[in-house]
């Protein structure tokens, strides 16, 4: 089907894409300008989000950008299984944690634990997915001015050399971007009905819940095991290690760890951690975990189990014609230019392993995109901003105060609530999505860290647990790693919207001209 | 009463300020260093955020401030009756709006009016407030060593003495911070029982109302009615203009006034624009308010009036004292230094008139502090990040983009949803707090723009309607105004967290590199 230059409304997408979703449009979906032959400055391997911005600023610097996707829509798995749904699963966290805690309480009823459904959630998404998917479509399509084959198996033949949809097309580059998908761990029982993984229990939830064992400990484990008991659902987590104590950029500061640990304790979330899984038994469905912990093993009766134990590279679309080096999880290895043993080859996104997080989807995809068409681009991820939700949303970037303790002789701290009170002492912090619960249950409202190098003045972590903060960490982030950095004087003289979510500009302000800084 | 070094708990200082503002306590409450006597380097004349944060950084660049303050806590009317009962109002004002338009949906059961009570919420509020201001008196006299005297009535003597607590204290400098109040129009019936502003609203609400009007067309109308008919209270705005027009720093862009406005509309908030209220009728208590609108005369029955009819300064504890010079409408004037006419007198806070921003009351205490300790300082606030709630969140920083036309040859916005789609035809944008819209509701996901002169590639406004992104444009601000501003180039090399509440960084990277940029 080519719907080159057919401008195709959303709507329109939208029925293509469900109808693509649903087997009843089976051939391929085609968007290239067919009067420029079939050879591209580079070809995108994967119409993901690596791959759709990556081919959108290829295209913006003149080059010409193909992109092959074996879905019907580009974006990837983010708004089919992933971020988006776990977006809309960590809202609906957040409302329902309060519809408990505020049960009987303001206008809120008493909280029914039946009302409060994983699977309607899951229809819903699964019902409305098609619509984000019709957006990336339609903006690829027009606003980007991308050529794409989606609804369609690529082939890779070799460096230059893509088949897809019946055609050859042919490139100067190609770039791997075909994803990672969860890496199943040697345990009895995981072919089990009743046991999923992210992708899996999107596509595949036809029954309610009642008992649920998330195994993992890392983010995608604590966001939904946190959705899952804020609908009312038993849930135990069991973790190899201690909860979200990765290393690795995005390791948390102990307090804010522990503001968030706690959290999901005093939610009822069951945590074994340092536990091992033994088996999934069950006759054709779950019925049981076995677990062995500290305390010796133990059985948990469940109809529903969540694998959130790491991820592994989608390799097999292209790992026979090009074998190119990867590392010893099997993700492709690259440069910081994207570019893998083989020349011409690049990769970008979740193929390059952890953190599988969207913004090195993207930069990893424009970076290559750059170096392909002659601008010399690198992209580095050692020092992140990170987040992940529970009920909260939970954000930090730069240091721990651990970290920053090893690295300056004089490091002061600013805390929200400061050490000297105990949790619900205070209502503070408090702003947008903590407010009712300030005035209401003060020791849910959230908490928040500056880290600065006193003798620098320089802010080197901020850390926060509450709502509404996410989106500045971003800048934050980029403000605190910029040369020079920020310090907490120039901070202090930012204008804050108060009640701003993160209190640092405010705080900084109270210690900004304090000669010799200390914490507060 | 003697609370020097007497290190008061949270809960000593709630329960003072608890019994002070009970009348309980009628004594003068000093938190002062005998030892180092009568004399400062500066007195704050009010307790409020400009004084408090200015004598906290008089007191970190090593001067002995005093602040005065009648009532029982530091902090001012923020706490007590401003911006945290606004803010706990606008966050229920979001819950209510989502509880009434998803009712019998998902977990949410039919929307009782009867349960949302704007009664219990300023109930609510009264009776938890003294959390917030113990925690003021706590940081105040431990973390930041400010010296004070609360629950006493200061009489200003002359430009360097001021009687309190029946002492004489004198100082180098005074700082005038007195704060503002609501100017009552002229218009007859403002006194009968029934109407109110938003601080006697807080103080004396003893009753349901069932029928509101709100006079006057801007923040505090705004904010209030999205309020009230979120509780299912039927609810009209009174506006001179066009809602949400006011010119002056503040002033919204075209398109997100429009969003904010149809979104009142669509909750059916009663809006009544070009209309001048004649009088406020009733026996005792409020019955009706009568109206001029450009349709002819009108009647609009009420229980209940706010008066949200701007601001007059509180110029009586001072101004027979110190005949400071002041503008048109009463506000204290003084230079970028905050020094007003008379040498060695400063003003900050709400005395220098709108717009009556937090940032502004703090920023100006602290740089009559820092002028006073000899540091030279400037503080200028014609540029300022701005933000509004209905039931969402508005914010907005920079130029709109008609300004930015005006400035420029070459504008270029990044819209979502972009100007090709009717509201609703795509769920975008969509993150934390927009979710179960976007796949319910999704024209009521929100609304953001990014206004980019396209010669200097330089980002010259930002806009957004929505939830989570307001703590961002604290810092989206200070990247716009710094000198050289940011580049929409720069902003597209920035890690973002996905989803984001704003999507400038992503929509900004599909952009980046291309040479004449183009919008989207």
């Amino acid at each position: 089907m080519d719907v080159h230059r057919a401008g195709l409304t959303m709507a329109q997408w939208r029925q293509l894409i469900d109808e693509a979703y649903r087997g009843q449009v089976t051939e391929p979906i085609t968007n290239i300008d067919d009067s420029r032959g079939s050879h591209f400055d580079a070809i995108f391997v994967g119409g993901g989000s690596a791959g759709r911005f990556g081919a959108a600023v290829l295209r913006s610097l003149g080059g010409r950008a193909l992109v092959l996707e074996r879905w019907p829509f580009l974006g990837g798995s983010c708004p089919h299984q992933a971020c988006v749904p776990h977006h809309l699963f960590s809202e609906a966290a957040k409302e329902l944690d309060q519809a408990q805690a505020l049960a009987g309480r303001l206008w809120y009823g008493e909280f029914d634990p039946k009302a409060a459904s994983i699977l309607e959630l899951v229809e819903l998404f699964r019902s409305q997915r098609s619509g984000p998917h019709a957006h990336m479509n339609w903006q690829s399509a027009g606003q980007l001015d991308i050529e794409f084959v989606v609804n369609a198996e690529a082939t890779v033949v070799d460096a230059s050399t893509v088949h897809a949809a019946g055609r050859t097309f042919t490139a100067g580059a190609l770039v791997l971007c075909t994803g990672a998908r969860t890496a199943i761990p040697p345990v009895p029982g995981t072919s089990l009905a009743g046991v999923f993984d992210y992708a899996s229990f999107i596509e595949n939830l036809n029954y309610e819940p009642s008992r649920i064992v998330v195994i993992g400990g890392s983010k995608i484990a604590v966001e939904y095991a946190s959705f899952y008991r804020a609908t009312g659902t038993p849930t135990t987590i069991v973790s190899r290690g201690a909860l979200l104590s990765t290393g690795g950029p995005g390791r948390m500061d102990d307090d804010l760890r522990r503001f968030v640990v706690d959290g999901m304790r005093l939610r009822d979330v069951g945590l074994l951690e340092h536990s091992t899984v033994t088996r999934i038994t069950g006759e054709h469905r779950v019925e049981a975990v076995e677990v062995t912990t500290l305390d010796g093993p133990r059985r948990i009766e469940a109809d529903f189990v969540l694998l959130a134990t790491g991820e592994q590279p989608n390799v097999e679309p292209f790992i026979d014609a090009l074998p190119v080096a990867r590392d010893a999880d099997g993700f492709v290895t690259v440069d910081s230019r994207m570019r893998t043993s083989i020349p011409h080859v690049y990769a970008a996104g979740d193929l390059l392993g952890p953190p599988l997080e969207m913004f090195k989807s993207r930069r990893s995809g424009t970076t290559a995109a750059r170096n392909i068409m002659g601008t010399d681009s690198e992209f580095h991820y050692a020092d992140i901003p990170d987040f992940l939700h529970t009920t909260y949303e939970v954000t930090w970037a730069g240091l721990s105060e651990r970290e920053a303790r090893a690295a300056f002789d004089d490091v002061v701290t600013i805390q929200v609530p400061p050490p000297e009170l105990a949790p619900g002492e205070t209502p503070l912090p408090m702003a947008e999505g903590s407010m009712i619960y300030g005035f209401t249950l003060p020791e849910r409202t959230g908490f928040q860290k500056c880290v600065v190098d006193a003798r620098s003045r320089r802010v080197v972590g901020v850390h926060h647990v509450g709502y509404g903060a996410k989106d500045a960490f971003q800048y934050l982030h980029y403000l605190i790693s910029r040369p020079g950095g920020i310090t907490v004087d120039e901070l202090g003289d930012m204008n804050e919207l108060y009640i701003s979510p993160d209190y640092f500009i405010g705080y900084a302000r109270l210690r900004s001209g304090q000669a010799e800084l200390t914490s507060m």
